[in-house]
């Protein structure tokens, strides 16, 4: 069978990368349209997080396992579920495969032109996102400006399983005042905020209710870069009508502890991620 | 010259490795002791932290990182200034390289032992060192009884600089109600509180107060293993009288971004690191 009978068959083999677990609100975006498709997930997590590291090693670790996925797992369509990643390293990695690749921050910042009336977005995400201004060059690109900072602590709180704790809104409420104040001070209406990393659609409830708290009277509408890549990618490869399989295929590989991705998965799968393949990628 | 005469005229060149920059907390207590020395300090940044990775990758690593101060930089004596490589991977270091190697968890417990009444003794750290139950065993072989809790969100408050802040303090005082009300359920009846990881020195001021309120009216002394493995190391590797240099030497090395260690790493050192060298592990 070769790679266009599948095409023709059933869709795509998907492949769908993150440096850790967060990719899988990706992933559980992608199965809600396209619930009759192939997916190979992997998880760069020996190597976890790219969020605090440079361009280099960003570029290096998602090089080595978009090939992973394409030679491995036969991926004929490439989705960066990483913020960082699709940030640092799409050109590095478009370089290192021939299938196509998406990342999410074109898809995000479309779906950020399309909701904001004032055309000033919030973003909010890593420390290398944000020193990359990826996201604010893509908006930009849209007639958007863009005002982004940088959140580390919100990827530890939700790693930690404080998603809907006090300490987590005090920190929330930390950086989306200075977010605030800085957008203010240079004359800036945002009326968008962008989750510009994976872990972030967990802390969504938190992130809503206190951006609404800060901003009132003014209101502030969230949208989640996952959600925008999976209708983006759901349009691309739709299978033709009447040949998806009924149920979803599956197959998860960590380059780490495949207990500790088969525990903190399913909490962001929203279902339990099942048997997790360990893979080395040498790194 | 040969490596002898290198020991005999200066002392040996020390080796110093951490996943990241919390190590040069050692680094500073091993100046203090030992001024006219000579250091090679690595940092695996690239790959951190090691704190939530499995026993597996972290002794790949580290053994890898080892090898790299002795083959590369000519070390004598490596102290491994991780908590968690020293917890996980101090066998596999031992076994990758010929040169002596201390670990942190012993002279912690050591000085446990020493500093201890009750002989109960509280230990806080990374996820990885508390499920390598390894201080709890350092400990046991010294008649102390150890409670261990994992205190994962406390790296990344210290990376964020928020030292002296109300939301690391609100967090400290989570973690050691929790620790407290363990102990206090098993009938333990802890006076002494090891900092098992190399980031926690620079939040020993909130620490010490956070226990001292919780703790009251009973008193818990504060053991930092940096501390430990200095005094050790500065009583193995003391140079001839009248033969060490009045000023250190240190060479600083990171696998990742140098700026970001530049940056960082005077905040651990608590002096400037200078100028810091980047080489590749391959990982």
């Amino acid at each position: 069978m070769s790679a266009m009978d599948g095409f023709e068959k059933e869709g795509p083999v998907i492949g769908v990368f993150d440096s850790g677990f967060g990719g899988l609100t990706v992933l559980k975006a992608l199965l809600k349209r396209l619930p009759g498709a192939q997916f190979s997930f992997l998880g760069d997590t020996a190597r976890l997080p790219y969020g605090s590291k440079s361009r280099r090693t960003i570029a290096r670790y998602a090089a080595e396992s978009a090939q992973f996925l394409v030679k491995e797992c036969g991926a004929e369509f490439l989705v960066i579920a990483c913020n960082t990643a699709s940030a640092l390293a799409l050109d590095a990695i478009q370089k290192a495969v021939s299938v196509p690749v998406l990342g999410v921050i074109e898809p995000g910042a479309a779906a950020a032109a399309r909701a904001s009336a004032s055309k000033d977005v919030l973003v909010i995400a890593t420390e290398a996102t944000v020193a990359s201004h990826a996201y604010a060059a893509a908006c930009r690109a849209r007639g958007l400006r863009a005002v982004e900072k940088a959140c580390p602590l919100l990827v530890p709180l939700v790693e930690e399983g404080w998603v809907d704790h006090p300490v987590t809104a005090e920190v929330v409420r930390i950086y989306l005042r200075e977010l605030l104040q800085e957008a203010r001070r240079d004359g800036y209406f945002p009326d968008t905020l962008m989750l510009g990393c994976t872990h972030y659609p967990l802390i969504r409830g938190v992130l809503e209710r206190v951006i609404a708290e800060l901003a009132s009277p003014l209101k502030v509408g969230v949208i989640d870069s996952a959600e925008a890549v999976a209708e983006e990618v759901a349009e691309l490869v739709a299978p033709p009508a009447g040949t998806a399989r009924s149920r979803p295929e599956i197959r998860c590989f960590a380059t780490d502890s495949v207990e500790k991705f088969e525990r903190l998965g399913s909490r962001f799968l929203g279902l339990p991620v099942g048997k997790v393949e360990l893979v080395d990628l040498g790194g």
